[in-house]
């Protein structure tokens, strides 16, 4: 892991970008002092940042290490760029509360080489939404279980990186989408302690079964009104969940419309169960 | 609106029994800084009570008046006594925002007269239950729509006396089931400026139109694995209020499993709307 370039927002949040080999990546660390009503409010370490893209120079980091912070890895559909204003405010939410927040891009998005295979099952779904038709589930297998197959193992070895650096100890949560993506990572993961799930992109069937060895608390967001989403898949999938306690947070509106206490609670459920 | 007897809480909540003619209630309001992280703290004006039946004496209150507090509403299936247990609960954690509560015994229910038809309507229910048959709309209606049409103007009768107290002032918000007097109550009483709905009961056909009427904030709990309940029509209802905010919570469990979590959210919902 590299940090190519850091800045201080203006709440105090330290955000690093860096490389995980190919992989670009964005990490977010509370200011010391800065988390709200905070029982672990967290600073951190010393690092050394080397390949730098956006900054000319190697960056170093150098705060006293206090209580290492929970972590919260950022789920997304794609595209670290225009996805970044979302990102930051989770992010900012995250670190109000003490804890570190991370995510890297993935596969196939944004600078990243695209797949061949999911450009085609991007093409197919267009094709059949454009004509009115039902998204074939052969589609969707291809569209999104690639995606999890190779994004998985990335979302680990970020983990690695992460939990090795000064100040950041866990424990671990996932939270947002892609929700395949959550769901495997819940079942493989032993490092993940609870996950809040944006129930907004197409599901494999496969992935239901799936969703029946998740065992660590959830937290599910549903748009009841998401206009790429199928809200009976979303409810059977969360029926499907073995996890002893989970959560739907269903609220008006369409898929970017999570209202601002939706995400509050989001947190607030991280707070009970990462602190 | 006649005090029967008052008792202050160990948490400083004053819980007043009262009758409204033949109906009878429970009150509690905070204990005055009791409040916490309340911006409106309440105390209460003096009021004088009469026809005590658990206290033998009238029963007189006195206390330097604030700011008057937003009153919720506790709604329950019936049965005071039963209920009190998670009636003070829930009472308790109003209190702690500021807030009054304040519930009244349904038709039928508790002391008051039984009803030979929701009686009858009772037992053609369990008959059907016992029998493993689907519960017929028909019976559903004769269960739920008198008494929606009873209890409904008590409610409102008891909202004019309860905001006639001192210290008491509103926004009034109301809480609990049967989720079909909830929603008739909502449309019909402009009082209701936000209301918990909890989707534990059977729902007539005749309320998913009343539903459509209804435009405040609403926040539905559901309980997941409810035995008494038919998820799908909680889903549907859910799906036909009129309201441009509404939020649907469910929780695995039954239906007396309310995690306290779910309260504490509910709770929330009112801190943002009564405040």
């Amino acid at each position: 892991m590299h940090f190519t370039s850091e800045q201080r927002l203006d709440d105090g949040v330290l955000e690093r970008e860096f490389t995980l080999g190919e992989i670009p990546g964005i990490l977010w660390t509370p200011g010391s002092g800065s988390a709200s009503g905070s029982a672990s409010a967290a600073a951190y370490g010393s690092t050394t940042a080397s390949a730098s893209t956006s900054a000319s120079a190697p960056v170093s980091v150098s705060v006293s290490a206090e209580a290492p912070a929970p972590l919260v890895l950022l789920g997304h559909p794609g595209g670290l760029r225009g996805m970044y204003p979302r990102l930051v405010a989770r992010a900012r939410q995250c670190a109000a509360e003490g804890f570190a927040a991370a995510t890297i891009e993935l596969p196939g998005s944004g600078d990243r080489p695209r797949s061949a295979v999911a450009d085609q099952a991007r093409a197919d779904l267009r094709r059949a939404l454009a004509a009115g038709e039902p998204v074939g589930e052969e589609i969707v297998d291809r569209l999104v279980l690639p995606l999890v197959d190779k994004a998985v193992p990335e979302w680990r070895a970020a983990l690695d990186a992460l939990l090795a650096l000064p100040g950041i100890g866990g424990p671990v949560g996932f939270s947002g989408g892609v929700i395949s993506i959550g769901v495997r990572l819940a079942v493989v993961e032993p490092r993940i302690a609870a996950a809040v799930l944006f129930a907004g992109s197409y599901v494999p069937r496969a992935m239901f079964e799936e969703a029946r060895q998740v065992t660590v608390p959830l937290h599910v967001l549903l748009q009841w009104d998401d206009e790429g989403n199928d809200r009976q898949a979303a409810l059977d999938l969360f029926d499907a969940f073995g996890s002893r306690e989970k959560t739907l947070h269903a609220n008006l509106g369409g898929h970017t419309g999570v209202p601002r206490y939706a995400g509050d609670a989001a947190n607030q459920f991280f707070v009970r169960h990462l602190r």
